[in-house]
């Protein structure tokens, strides 16, 4: 069921613009309750960041405080373990697409990745890459479980089965984003797609150290703190 | 849409019973290979263990191997955040179940606990105990992100949506089964529901102490090892 995907543009990051650009404000918090997607998507507003990330059940709610703003929506499939089932993964995503994400999240599949099943991890992207339609997938690959090996296979498949991002992590594993995971990620997907850093990012110079390594995007839960640290003069 | 249900008796562990009796033998890890799976139903068939407990993707082959067996097999749904959809949560359920799965254990809507909804977590669990059918419905409470009055609730919308057991925890949060809090989650169902003790238990004194304290099944990735345990006589 792979088809040749037509890959949309996306705006990669570049120096030129706000940090803020670069924010996706973040919270995946299984207690996050209503009124704190709510906060989220205020600050979103206020530091003009460049989206917010929230679990499936937030996305209709979240969809309604952010219509007629420039904030875009991502929301998150097979979060955080990626062992589920194709049907279900693509069953999540289409779901979440019908209300109102503009972005997908989507975690690969672990255990077939580590099992060397290139056929299983590729047919597992496509199928939520299909459900998508034409809102952008990133593939979660959680850097911090894999070797060299697996991250370049990871991203590798990923292009193949026509997502549009390379993502570090999911924010729950043993580790985050790393300097090292984000240049390896641009090495291998070069200007083809887009990467994400993710997890653990909480000030202002990790940011930029991310995304002079070639991150064009930044997922934190400190997004209007980050916001605001940027605005100030540098002394 | 909820309905009264009719409630099927399930087996109470008591201490006549062998300590493997209660084990549900689990490996949930994202990066679980299906050689690893494999392992797992043999060790479970070896040992006599109650059942296994694997993600969604490997129910399917788990099911395959324990075909004829009398071992059960456990899936989880919206594993292990809790944070997905009313809908995805039914749609994976139904799915766990048509693949083989003889028991679900879901997490429950915690963002809705916190927020004191007691409609969307009932009608979330009740979703699911309509899409498992005959097949008991277990809901994780998450005990270590729970406090002692979300604890008590939580146990009392499972009882009324239909749930057959609570369970406290993911093994992905803080904190995983204690004794007090298999002693609390008894108190509050009585002799109404089972309660499943996880995360974290990794030798017999523990296990043994938690189906004291009124736990009828250990989750636990340690179930060879405890089978052997406790099959050595007492010095």
């Amino acid at each position: 069921m792979l088809r040749s995907m037509e890959r949309k543009a996306f705006v990669r990051w570049t120096p030129a613009l706000p940090l803020q650009a670069a924010i996706e404000h973040t919270l995946l918090a299984a207690t996050a309750t209503p009124a704190m997607i709510d906060r989220l998507c205020a600050e979103a507003r206020t530091y003009a960041l460049f989206g917010v990330c929230v679990n499936p059940v937030h996305v209709l709610r979240a969809a309604k405080l952010l219509a007629g703003t420039e904030v875009t929506l991502v929301s998150v499939v097979g979060f955080p373990l990626g062992a589920n089932t194709r049907a279900a993964k693509a069953f999540e995503c289409e779901l979440a697409v019908r209300e109102g994400a503009h972005e997908i999240d989507m975690v690969v599949d672990l255990g077939a990745l580590k099992a060397g099943d290139r056929y299983a991890v590729r047919e597992d992207i496509a199928s939520v890459v299909k459900a998508a339609g034409d809102r952008p997938v990133k593939v979660i690959l959680e850097t911090a479980l894999l070797n060299e090996g697996e991250k370049r296979l990871g991203c590798a498949i990923a292009e193949q089965a026509g997502a549009r991002f390379v993502k570090t992590s999911t924010g729950f594993a043993s580790g985050g984003a790393t300097v090292q995971d984000v240049a390896l990620l641009r090495e291998v997907v070069g200007d083809r797609m887009g990467v994400k850093a993710s997890g653990g990012i909480r000030d202002v110079d990790f940011a930029r150290q991310l995304l002079a390594a070639g991150a064009d995007r930044i997922g934190t839960s400190a997004g209007a703190l980050l916001a605001t640290a940027a605005a100030k003069p540098a002394r």
